[in-house]
């Protein structure tokens, strides 16, 4: 099977999910600004987050099936099982949000950043047993980036315990990390192994 | 007509209906984990169920249109009724799912999914007029697959009159039956009867 | 502008509006068979009419542009215009279906049907007008069909000052009269003038 | 990163935005013409405008990425940032219809708009610093309209001050400026410096 139309149809749910998740953002109940602050405030901050999170999986995705020309039946389900994880997005912002961001909810939603990020590992490693992947090693190299964003998901759900939105912080951060800092260290990164910018 | 244009449609339409299933999942009542099992923890297991359904449609459907080139009308209204019986999955899951596994609910499920069956069953079989469907009969055999899920749905349609839940379990049953032993017998197979790979 | 870019934004649309008209299916209100049949029998066929007419636009709007490998400002905008009011159909089709084929509603469905059909007619002379259109006519023909529809479209809205279900014939039939007869007269039609089936 | 695959996902996002606005249109309560005016009528309106405005930013979009082959992880950021200011249109525009054009939502579209075309503004800067750019300059020009535009929504959220349906009519004109006038002067825009006609 052609990576091609696995990326034309992940690329189409995709574009769905980023786009879906605008129609949980209810209007404001009147015509003032508070009303707008009140209920969309933080309705817009965490429609936001999320839509940095399916945007840098877009990124990501593309440059990973760029490296191999043909996938296999595993490759396939593996990605509808990381498509599956980014579609339940709108629902745990969703939820956090209307409950302005109370403990379960706020862990629920570090859960399903962590079950995405386990799901997109373990696409990662059903195209690395690829025989057609022979440059994937050397372009990807070790994913820090993969393995650290598991990490601070933990510790976000970690720290909701204490008060939910210091869970938060290291949510943003996440997304930060992945926007950010490939901007500045762009050139080096790319001279030193190859890399590709998110 | 070339395939590839039909093609390209459907995956939008797929993928729509894929992930727009998630738009029927409301959120919980509550901040509490409670609140998440009591409404969102079927509705969670029946989403899966359907989106395992359309992975397994979208890359039948794939496999099928890569060895035919062109197709007629009839080709075409064929797979726009396979494509009508697939968007009312949201529907009839979104049913079933807030009547809670009630007996008329999970047969009307099961009759959406007999239809769907039937309506990509008549769609092989125009495919399999067509004159450039040369190599058609050779790569996809006898189909036993797709119709054994027949049986199977009318099983559990049959086995709803007795327990609707007993009848969920041979609709589960079809889902593992296309995505598991595909993967043990996967080399099997293609030396077999070159029968692509779910 | 070269065409393929066009009809790929056209056919995500029309996937989209052929598969969200499934959201205004409201779940029946109880467990039972006729629940669905008090709340959803009238919404399934008015979907099913909806479902086809735009199926049917989508295999009009794919010949269409095959003839043409280029477009201008013009038509692209024609081509929105269309696009609009095909995006009307979920609205007009779930107020005919709420109101359950109320006089103005189904009037209104029918202005929505003859609106898209003008729409697409002026489409149509777009491209006509076109350099590139060189084999247009000979492949179209007089397009009796297309103008047909618009008289049974104005016929049904005749038809339901007497009685609404009355004017809803004349639109069961233009679909009918795309769907069907094609079928038949296929291989007559395309010795004759060459007109592509539907 | 090939400029193909951006423009692919953008044009899946922009016919998912332009389409699920129709959501937001609720059907009328009751079976009277009265009923779609009091309910729709501006609702109509604000949908028209807002799918013109997505219309435009496709054919817009589309335009850019003729010239460029190639893109990097900046440009494809400051294009993610553009598809979120415009998958806040259905949101936007919703409010500022349920409020029937009062003060603050009508404001807070034009302040939606103007997020849009600084977006737009940004990612013309980072496409124009790409190597691969070459023709650029020579192909869009000063790109007057853009900056008017810009100072046209400015007018329009100061006329909301005064009258919020004041301010409606500069948003209006930007959508005309970019519909109608590029019909009348294409040729002479084309002769005079190649300007891509909208």
């Amino acid at each position: 099977m052609k990576s091609s139309r696995l990326e034309a149809f992940s690329d189409g749910v995709l574009a769905i999910i980023i786009t879906i998740m605008v129609l949980e953002l209810h209007g404001p109940e009147g015509p003032h600004l508070q009303n707008l602050w009140d209920k969309a405030g933080l309705s817009l901050f965490t429609y936001l987050l999320s839509f940095v999170y399916v945007g840098i999986y877009w990124s990501n995705h593309h440059h990973l099936f760029q490296v191999v020309p043909h996938v296999d039946g595993l490759v396939l389900w593996a990605n509808l099982h990381l498509l599956f994880w980014l579609s339940l997005y709108p629902f745990t912002t969703s939820w956090m949000d209307e409950e302005r961001l109370a403990r379960t909810p706020t862990i629920i939603f570090g859960v399903n950043l962590i079950g995405a990020a386990i799901a997109y590992w373990l696409l990662v490693g059903t195209i690395r047993r690829l025989p057609t992947s022979g440059h994937f090693d050397e372009v990807f190299g070790a994913d820090w980036k993969g393995r650290l964003s598991i990490v601070f998901y933990a510790v976000g759900i970690g720290l909701c315990f204490i008060k939910p939105w210091l869970g938060v912080l290291p949510y943003v951060a996440v997304a930060l990390m992945w926007l950010i800092p490939d901007r500045r260290v762009e050139r080096w990164l790319q001279q030193r192994d190859e890399m590709p910018v998110v």
